[in-house]
C-alpha cells in the first residue's frame, strides 16, 4: 500500500505546520526529503513524523482534511537505581505522583474533524484499536475538549500488539495516564487529569497515591516488589503538576518476561531487547542489597528466560512447525479487519488472518504474525549452517 | 603514534602486491583510499588489511622493507548442531581430525628479513609477542623453511590478551595449529604440520585423532564434555588434508566463560558478546536432548555469566574502585615494554603500566586495562542518571 508520495507532498501546508509547531520551513521541507517526515496512505491520509525533528516528538502526525495536528507521546526515560534518580530528577518537587505503568501499547485517541482517531505510539492511526477506543473512550468527553488527546494503554487478551492475560480484563481496555493539548503536546497535571476522566466515566491506570520526595524511594520500592509479584508491570514517577518529564521503573518480573518474549523469537527480537534489561536486573540488585540466595535466584530467572523460550522455539522448528507469534483481535465490524490487515501489512508487519468466528455480536479473528527471521535462521542451523 | 600517512603511502609497491595477491591494482589502491589497506607506523613499518578485500583476508601484512606479505589467518566458521554440520561440510571427506582449540590469542610468527615478527590476528606486530615467539618458536624452522608461517596459539598467564591459568602453563606458550605459506596462505596438511613441528621440537596444539566421518560426531560429543570439564575451549575439525575449510565447536563452559569476562567490562564488550554464545547453549542443549534438571543447571549457568559479573562491577564502583581489567607481561628486555606500551597506545587500548619488577632474569609488569565506557556507565547510573 505504499505508493509514490511525491504526488502527495503538496498536501502539506508547510506554512501553517511550521508556525504551529514553532519550528522553522525549512526543518519541514528537510524532514520530507529524507523521509522523517513521512505520507502515510489510508482512510485518513497524514503525515508523520518518523524521528524527532528538533523540538518535535517522533510519532506526531499531522492531518490533512480537515487539517489537525496531534503531537507524538513524549518518551519516558528509566531509572536503573531508583534513590539517587528521584533525588535527582525531582530535586525541584515536594511531592511525586505514582502511577501504575500498564503492558500494554501507547495509545493517543483524539477528535479529527468529528471523528475519533486512535494513534499507535509511531503517528499511525491503528483502525482495530480506532474502532475499540469509540467504544471505550466514547465521543462525550472530546465535544466538550477538542482540543486535547487522551494517551493511554490499550490492554487485554484482544491486543494484537502485546496481548496480556492477566490484568482480568475480558477483551481490551483503555487506561487514561495522561492528557495533553493536541498541537503542543502540554499536559495536564495529574489530579485534574484523574478527576476530568472520572467525570467522564473513562478509566485511568491506577494512582498508588502522592508520596513526600524524601519517602518515596521505600514506597515505591515496596509497590514495585508486590507489582512484580502478581506479574505487573512498574509504576511512572510523575512531578503532580507535570512540569518536569516523568520516569519509569520496573519490575524484575517485568523485565523478564519482555525477555520471554524477545528470545521466543530470538533472532527478530533477542539482540535489541537483551542489553537494557540485563543492566535492569544487576542494578536494582545492587540497590537492593541483595544476599546471594536472592542473587542465585535472580540469575536463575534470567537465564531461563533468554534460554527457555529459545529452546521451546527451536524443538518447534524441529518438529516442523512455523515459527509464529498468535495474537486475536475482536471486532464489531469486519470492515475494520480489512482495514487492520491492510494497516499491518503498511507498516510491514507479515502477519496471516484466520477466518472471523461469530461470537455474541462480534467477530474473533486469530491472526498469526510471522516472524521471518527467527523462523529462517532456526531452520538453517537446524539443517547444518555454520554460523560465520 | 598515528601520524599523517599520505606522505607514506608511496611506499608501497602497487603493481607488486596486486601481482603477488592476484588483485586487480584499483582494488588495492582503492583499499588505500579508504583506509581499509592503512599505513601502520612502528619499528616494522607495513600496511595491514583491515577488512577483506576480494580474496584477501582481513589482517593480511604487507612489509614494505623487505617486502614481504603475511596473508591474514583466515574466519573459522562455527557450528551450532555438530550432527548436521558435519554431514553437510565434510561430506567430501571420509575423516576429519580433531584438535584442541586453545583459548589464547592467535598469532602468526613469520620470518621478515632476517627477523621473526609476531603478527596479531589484527596483522599488527605485537613487540611483546614478537619477544616471545623468538623464544618460543626459534629461528632453525625458519632458516629451513623461510616461505612458511607458523599459526599458533599465545597461552597463559602472561597474556596481556587472554590471561588463562588453567592450562598449568607457568607465563607463556606458543601451540602451533596451521602451517601456510606467507603469500598464499595455502595450508599444509595436519599430519604433515605436526610432524615437522616435532621435528624442530616446536609444539603444537593437542590432537584428538582423525575420526571417519560417520562416527565423528559421537567422539567430538564426549571430547567436548571432557573438556568443558576442565574449563578448555572446545576444537576445531578439520580435513585432514587442509583443502576444506576447518569448523569450530565450543563447550558450554567456554561460552559461560567468555559471558563473565564480557559483563564484567559489561557496557564495552556486553553487546557484542551476548547474542552469539546464548544461541550456542540453546542449540547444544536442544542437540544433547537435555532434560528439565540439564536444562534448569545451564539456565542457571548461563543467568551467573551474565549478572555475577556485572554485580561485582556496580559494587566495585560502588565502592569508589576504578573499573579495570588487570594482566600482566613478562620479558626479557625493558625495551620490549616501552615499544608495547606504545603499541597498545597505537590500537587504542588505554593502558597504565605498573614498574617493571625483577623477578630471576626477567621482568613482570602489572598492567591496568581502563574500560572507559564501562567505567563512566556504571558512575553515571549509580548518581542518579536516567536510561534514555
Amino acid at each position: 500500500m505504499r505508493r509514490d508520495v511525491s504526488e502527495f507532498v503538496n498536501r502539506l501546508d508547510v506554512e501553517k505546520v511550521s508556525g504551529l509547531l514553532d519550528i522553522p520551513e525549512h526543518r519541514i521541507t528537510g524532514a520530507l526529503k529524507r523521509k522523517t517526515l513521512q505520507y502515510v496512505y489510508g482512510r485518513r491520509e497524514l503525515f508523520r513524523f518518523d524521528k524527532p525533528v528538533s523540538s518535535i516528538e517522533g510519532g506526531t502526525s499531522v492531518f490533512t482534511k480537515p487539517f489537525d495536528i496531534v503531537r507524538g507521546f513524549p518518551k519516558i526515560s528509566r531509572t536503573l537505581m531508583l534513590y539517587p534518580a528521584l533525588k535527582r530528577h525531582f530535586s525541584s518537587c515536594r511531592k511525586v505522583a505514582v502511577e501504575e505503568k500498564m503492558n500494554g501499547y501507547n495509545v493517543r485517541v483524539a477528535l479529527i474533524g468529528d471523528a475519533l482517531v486512535a494513534l499507535t505510539r509511531g503517528g499511525f492511526v491503528c483502525p482495530y484499536t480506532t474502532e475499540k477506543a469509540i467504544d471505550l473512550a466514547g465521543l462525550d468527553f472530546f465535544k466538550d475538549h477538542p482540543e486535547l488527546v487522551l494517551c493511554g494503554e490499550m490492554v487485554g487478551p484482544d491486543s494484537p500488539y502485546v496481548p496480556k492475560t492477566f490484568y482480568d480484563i475480558e477483551s481490551l481496555d483503555f487506561f487514561v495516564f495522561d492528557i495533553r493539548e493536541k498541537i503542543t503536546g502540554k499536559p495536564l497535571p495529574v489530579m485534574k487529569r484523574r478527576a476530568l476522566m472520572e467525570e467522564y466515566g473513562i478509566k485511568s491506570v491506577r494512582l498508588f497515591g502522592e508520596f513526600e520526595l524524601g519517602e518515596a524511594h521505600t514506597g515505591i520500592t515496596r509497590i514495585i516488589k508486590e507489582l512484580g509479584g502478581s506479574m505487573h508491570e512498574g509504576v511512572v514517577i510523575k512531578d503532580p503538576q507535570m512540569v518536569m518529564p516523568s520516569v519509569k521503573y520496573t519490575s524484575s518480573e517485568s523485565n523478564c518476561a519482555d525477555l520471554r518474549y524477545a528470545f521466543e523469537f530470538y533472532n527478530d527480537f533477542g539482540r535489541d531487547f537483551f542489553f537494557g534489561r540485563v543492566c535492569r536486573e544487576a542494578f536494582q540488585s545492587v540497590e537492593w542489597g541483595e544476599d546471594e540466595a536472592q542473587i542465585r535466584k535472580r540469575c536463575q530467572q534470567l537465564g531461563e528466560s533468554i534460554l527457555v523460550p529459545m529452546l521451546n522455539t527451536i524443538k518447534k522448528k524441529k518438529a516442523g512447525e512455523r515459527i509464529a507469534e498468535n495474537v486475536q483481535i475482536r471486532v464489531k465490524s469486519l470492515d475494520t479487519v480489512k482495514e487492520f490487515e491492510e494497516y499491518l501489512r503498511l507498516v510491514g508487519v507479515d502477519a496471516v488472518f484466520e477466518e472471523p468466528e461469530k461470537i455474541g455480536d462480534e467477530f474473533l479473528v486469530r491472526i498469526k504474525k510471522m516472524h521471518q527471521s527467527t523462523n529462517d535462521r532456526t531452520e538453517a542451523i537446524l539443517g547444518g549452517q555454520l554460523w560465520s
